[in-house]
């Protein structure tokens, strides 16, 4: 057994079973490993950001890492933005990273670059392996990592994969994630019975439905308010669930949502700040008079917090009054029609990727009422994240009939449109609503709030025209059938259509 | 005058005047100095990879730096991979990153990332600008280290732009590159004397007509062979200049290209290292009883030693037989073919890019009786390179009547797709040839070495059928027109429509 063998027999045993692949040549005897050793799905990607971004998604899913399979240095490089995302939204990832072979890294060979430096400041584990008898171990320090919600990077030099005397690692027992102790939950407690103004600032796990209720129960008992923070890994919404609003992106909007706030408790959040900074505007967003507590750091389970809290109040549950479902909006082209048309049409237990930035920023709130779903956003921030997103859905859901919807952008869609083409191969039903507004839009926004009209030479960098994108046809170059739709009734016909059949559909929905 | 109009000052008198741009919003005031001074030229690319793999060929062709343009953190790590090859050819790049505002950056929100270490291996040149006053100054520094050929990264907070009190930098005086000592000449000379099997092996900025007509001279004089080195960043050929050979890539072929060789005289050439290590091979390329001298550094300047020991030898000037202009080939699609069909259509004058990976392995070969042009290839071997480095010629050539052929492997221009949508807004004119085995060629034959058959699993990872790409279909989406040929006869009637019309051009070549 070589020690790419023992890799590939570890990951099974840790109970890894796919893999978002984009192979290169020090990876050759890993893939003649996964090709002999039956029992992982190997889904190619055509590009690096695509896998990191798909192995994210199906984490979120499914709580469980996918391994990664990338090339050495610039192969990891182009990982880099979606395990940026998947950092920032605490998703596991094993990453299987290619290396020179140990002898010839010195040599300095053209494609001989810092693996490690890149990879550094994204992984919690972070190990190159050094002999062949020792990968297993490392695969399986690698995957107990990844199964705390860290991203795992495992650098692979190539000896280390075709030497003989590969040993299979032993999985590793998970650890609970701690619990907060009772002192901090009576803290709060006492906060939230003074009767001062307070806000649940949830994030992380506690997005779920049970813990949703529990929230929603405290702060019916006790006059606190609920938001989530502005971009979520993971959130159960629709029909019957708790309509928990989000952080707004625009630092205005964000400011006077917490104003007033007197106490703000962290539950798996952390204390909220502007995405970005303004000039002259605060960057934390609470009331500077206000008192930052933590109920669950982003490291302990924030839902037992709040239901060791919710006993310690003796706070009964509350009904959840469902919000109506609407019917599919026939007006004009707007964000409200749009997501309300979603409200109207999406499938029972669908998972929506949102990656809508301007367009879409408001759909959440208008998609109460769609029947059950899960919602994944971009939690770092990095664009691009969207389409390989969505990969990583349809992949975790595959055969399940589940249907993946992602509320894509189309400039951010353009970083990584190379993902629609794996959608082809595998298959997968997975719906892309493309928001054409032919703009970068939220930037024509940030730059009003510079304080001058763009001219000539700043509008070639925000506008997405001349020649306009055509993503029917950028689908169909990659196997995915598709459609443009210019009125709603259009965009509800495809939709039905969509979440009808069987694989991808791409639907480009003219916003102008 | 805040520190962003500051920037744009001091770029423009240092001679900057070119700007691959993917601004987000902390370069918001960046994008505002750039539309309020002219001087300038954005070019905005829907993707980082295609601003700095542009960027890359703009110094190769034009020996002067253009600047990028690049979101903070991901938004540089989306750029590396193209960093990294042109770090390995010694290109001159300005990268202006921009980052969280001083203030905002220990809040950590969701954007924020490791942008220095990201950068920093990639970056003969690496600060982070600390107030508006002093980001003139550190502009004029970091083109000055890009104009002596390495990357010159200035991160930029967003305060550092926005707030007052800018001052230009001023521009600093460039360096000559160094010239090797006498001695070191006299060395050489001593050797090519000597009539031991010698090789000069070139690299860098010698792959000019005149160094290669001396080096060809010394050969001729003395016996030695010449080589240059496996991928390299510009070479001037064509017909009547010297037909050199590059060292082949597989290892076998690289290894029996040197064999023999007692000294091997590196001239801005590194010692030769196979691209990767094979179990059993050596990693060093030549022969164990050989001998490696410097004539030049890669940081000397090797053109001037070359001319300094071909005075010493008192070698005469030889003359160089042209190699005869081919006839377009009508035979079956082979690469030699391929190749043949290219020398005889190819404009004078044209810069080729080279991303042809293994159909187009063999072109330069077949080449050297094209008319003269620049042949530029992806020196680090980062997969990608291609397409960005042809939108960077395309600017570099803008308006002169030069014609960039982009001759690119299918599976290596999936990584950067987007760059055909900079071709169609600038009406550059460029041609691209798909050249379309469906497959990741290099990586089967690469996985033959390992000795197996690629079983169903391995398959899926190598092949890119299932379903095809069709790139004519993906060019038209992003608005430049293609053809597809499956003949001899369709690819010698498109290259030559192609030639003569302005804009860019798409052909995919079915070569299986």
């Amino acid at each position: 057994m070589n020690g790419a063998e023992s890799l590939v027999h570890t990951l099974i045993a840790c109970g890894i079973d796919t893999v978002f692949a984009n192979p290169g040549t020090s990876e050759m005897h890993f893939v003649a490993a996964l090709d002999r050793i039956p029992g992982i799905n190997c889904v190619l990607c055509l590009d690096e950001t695509v896998a990191s971004g798909a192995a994210d998604a199906f984490w979120r899913i499914n709580r469980r890492p996918a391994a990664t399979l990338l090339h050495c240095g610039p192969g990891l490089a182009n990982a880099l933005a979606n395990l940026h995302n998947a950092r920032r939204g605490r998703s596991g990832i094993v990453n299987i990273v290619g290396d020179q072979a140990t002898d010839h890294r010195p040599l300095d060979a053209p494609l001989t670059a810092d693996t490690e430096g890149w990879a550094r400041s994204v992984s919690g584990f972070l190990r190159t392996a050094t002999h062949a008898a020792t990968v297993g171990r490392d695969a399986a320090d690698a995957v107990a990592a990844a199964r705390t919600g860290t991203i795992a990077t495992l650098i692979l030099p190539a000896d280390t994969a075709w030497t003989a005397g590969g040993v299979p690692g032993a999985p590793i027992k998970d650890l609970a994630r701690p619990i907060p102790d009772p002192a901090t939950i009576a803290d709060v407690a006492a906060i939230l019975r003074s009767g001062e103004p307070a806000m649940l600032l949830l994030g992380g796990r506690t997005l779920n439905d049970a813990s949703l209720r529990q929230a929603t129960a405290l702060a019916a008992a006790t006059g606190a308010k609920i938001l989530a923070e502005v971009f979520n890994a993971r959130m159960e919404r629709g029909q019957g669930r708790p309509p928990i609003e989000r952080i707004p992106y625009p630092i205005d909007a964000a400011i006077a949502a917490l104003a007033g706030i007197r106490h703000l408790i962290l539950v798996e959040a952390k204390p909220p700040v502007g995405f970005f900074a303004y000039p002259g505007k605060p960057g934390p967003l609470w009331p500077p008079d206000g008192t930052v507590h933590t109920l669950a750091t982003i490291d302990q389970n924030g839902s037992a917090a709040l239901a060791a809290l919710t006993a310690l109040l003796e706070v009964p549950p509350i009904p959840i009054v469902p919000t109506p479902r609407p019917a599919p909006d026939t007006g004009k082209i707007a964000p409200e029609a749009v997501a309300t048309s979603l409200a109207a049409l999406l499938p029972a237990d669908s998972i929506v990727i949102d990656e809508g930035i301007s367009f879409g920023r408001g759909f959440s709130r208008f998609t109460h009422g769609a029947a059950p779903h899960l919602w994944l956003q971009v939690p770092g921030g990095a664009i691009g994240g969207g389409l390989p997103m969505a990969i990583g859905a349809g992949v975790a859901v595959a055969g399940s009939g589940r249907r993946v919807v992602a509320i894509q952008a189309d400039g951010s869609a353009m970083y990584s449109i190379a993902a629609l083409w794996t959608a082809a191969r595998r298959q997968l039903d997975v719906t892309v609503i493309i928001l054409a507004n032919r703009k970068y839009a939220i930037l024509l926004h940030e730059y009003a709030g510079v304080g001058a009209n763009p001219g000539r030479t700043a509008m070639d960098m925000l506008d997405l025209g001349n020649p306009d994108l055509d993503f029917v046809k950028l689908a169909a170059g990659m196997g995915v059938a598709g459609a443009q739709a210019t009125t709603m009734a259009a965009l509800n016909e495809l939709l039905t259509a969509s979440f009808e059949r069987k694989g991808p559909f791409l639907i480009e929905l003219l916003t102008i």
